[in-house]
């Protein structure tokens, strides 16, 4: 914040772009923090669906700047006893309910500090029971921008009472012979992101990938298989993905967020895959 | 504009994103403003949709910071002889076709001065006759940031020369035992949002909103009812909602902009709301 | 750079706005060029049409200011030997693919200098092969908007090898009586944008606009017909739209992108166009 530069605010919520709420949160923070830099990393997080906002999440915040300040708000149980928390990870601070949507930046084992956002001075003074992405989470972030330290928004709370919840992941029964993961989301170009994380991929194999009936080859480009064809390949995310060269795969495939999805090492196919 | 900060502008259309017509607005507005923040209200308001646009903009201005300037354009009669207008209203400016679309910051009574846009000086040199949120309004905010007073960019209109429609309201037949309203828009969760002020709800009393043949209580929060149930509750425009907790009330209740809605006092009714 | 104006980075791109991606793009850039202006022209272009995006690249730039660095991305040969280009027309900057996408701007006759973006230090450490989007083009415009000269970011290119694509355009058989075109893009409101230039109309002529079965006035605004009647009117980016007053014309008229679209002087046809 002491940099010179103007500080970075970054929203991700499940509210879409065709209402006010985005444009009133935004209003809110430039009432407090004039000079922010207002980011939308996305807002069509699929309504109330914590994991893949936290999946989205943790696989953004590192594009972005040291002094980033992230509001993050997936909140169906906003209004309830649902504690609202603020937390330091490495030179980055998160704002979001308590409700596991930071998991992926508690998994990084970089999360050094959490307080319970409860100081009502850094909040508007009318709140509403049901937007507390105005009324809370974007003047605390606009709060932070401007100087104030995280401790001061509330109260501290441990790192291990913070909600985690289960994210999509990438498991083997078999010693890494064979990965089983699921679909986490589908983009706009109908290319179907999974949780088989390409690190866990033994590179010395070939590996296919299996979802629904389709056995997919792992490619490093779309150039690689033909036009109209499907193939796999590790996506801009580090994840394995499943796309068809200029075509849709999720229609295509006939494939959903949530479908399983595995990959084999080839060798230990009767057939070779390329 | 004098503060050392960065002015903001806030613009508001029916012109969705899907086009290049907004970023065009904000080349503009950047080449005669270079340090204007700029910031997206919305630009879903239903097509040529004038109540609604009135609606969201005066519930969303108050969260902008002083100083701020909005651009709003829902303009059936665009090239038309409709005026284009300037207003001053708080320590706020808008600028908007003379269509009603301030309808809602008239009613706040805080409107100080109002001119038509008629000076060139202020608007692209070249204009086309379809796109005057590009060639007039734009320009004029970015002048307004750039330190040009309102009164300089064209003649003074009287205020109550300036076009005000019907809004959505709220009347009660029955001094204050009921009250009745409509459906003004349905947000991206499909939670629906009325025209029944929930100021003007006697809180001594409960209250049952009633909409299709649904008698919905009003809660606090989402969390008071059990999961796939609707209820109503009062939304963070200050108006009372109709939602379904984790689930989409258009949808699932069969009701849409426009419906009618009425609240009804429950101590009126033969059995307990709650 | 040196004017003390935050630069101007401007975004388009198919990617939509459902996903992380653009988002990730803006913070790459806001951690190089912290001071960025980051504007989105749009990122609706229809996947991986490059004529589409071309078409709206030359006509939205001349909106923005000099000095705006554009970063355009519609991009189906990701990660083969396609090659990454930084162009300078005018005082803008353009990185994109080399695949057509720049050939509007090409064809204005002010493009001075091309460079292949080959220059590691300007990119990303870490590259995807499938989104160059955020891991080329964003860094190499981030270090644009902070001094870097173009030519730094790689190898001279000589402007008639960059890939130029035929575009939609408008061709009279018959020395300009009448003229043939194409609809290049729907807007939000279901106007259609042809590729018919209203500059090349004689203007001592009145015309008329054949597309499908129909055959339309040209008007100069909406308000020259009555309700839900279509017209023809030179548009705000200059060519000749169809739309129908407050209706839809692509459903109505039942006319999409690509359909021809006819320009014939009224004064050769049986009857008088209005």
């Amino acid at each position: 914040m002491q940099t010179g530069h103007p500080p970075v605010i970054v929203l991700m919520t499940d509210f879409g772009l065709a209402d006010t709420y985005i444009g009133q949160m935004k209003g809110v923070i430039l009432s407090l923090a004039p000079s922010a830099q207002i980011i939308d990393l996305t807002h069509a997080i699929s309504a109330q669906n914590i994991a893949q906002g936290a999946f989205q999440l943790g696989k953004s915040a590192p594009f972005f700047p040291e002094g980033a300040i992230f509001v993050a708000v997936v909140d169906p149980g906003v209004g309830t006893s649902r504690k609202a928390i603020a937390v330091q990870c490495g030179k980055q601070s998160f704002l979001a309910p308590d409700n596991g949507l930071l998991t992926a930046l508690f998994q990084t084992g970089k999360v050094t500090q959490c307080v319970t956002i409860t100081n009502e001075r850094y909040m508007l003074p009318s709140r509403s029971s049901t937007f507390h992405g105005r009324d809370i989470f974007s003047p605390a972030a606009a709060h932070l921008a401007s100087g104030v330290a995280l401790r001061e928004l509330g109260s501290k709370m441990e790192l291990a009472e913070c909600t985690k919840i289960p994210l999509p992941g990438c498991e083997s029964g078999d010693n890494g012979a064979s990965w089983e993961g699921t679909i986490i989301c589908t983009d706009h170009f109908g290319n179907l992101i999974t949780s088989l994380d390409a690190e866990v991929l033994d590179r010395s194999k070939e590996w296919l990938i299996g979802a629904g009936n389709h056995q997919l080859p792992i490619c490093r480009t779309y150039g690689e298989v033909a036009d109209q064809q499907p193939l796999a390949y590790t996506g801009s995310s580090g994840m394995i993905e499943i796309a068809i060269r200029n075509g849709n795969a999720a229609e295509r495939l006939g494939l959903r967020d949530g479908d399983a999805v595995r990959a084999s090492a080839a060798s230990s196919m009767p057939f070779s895959p390329r």
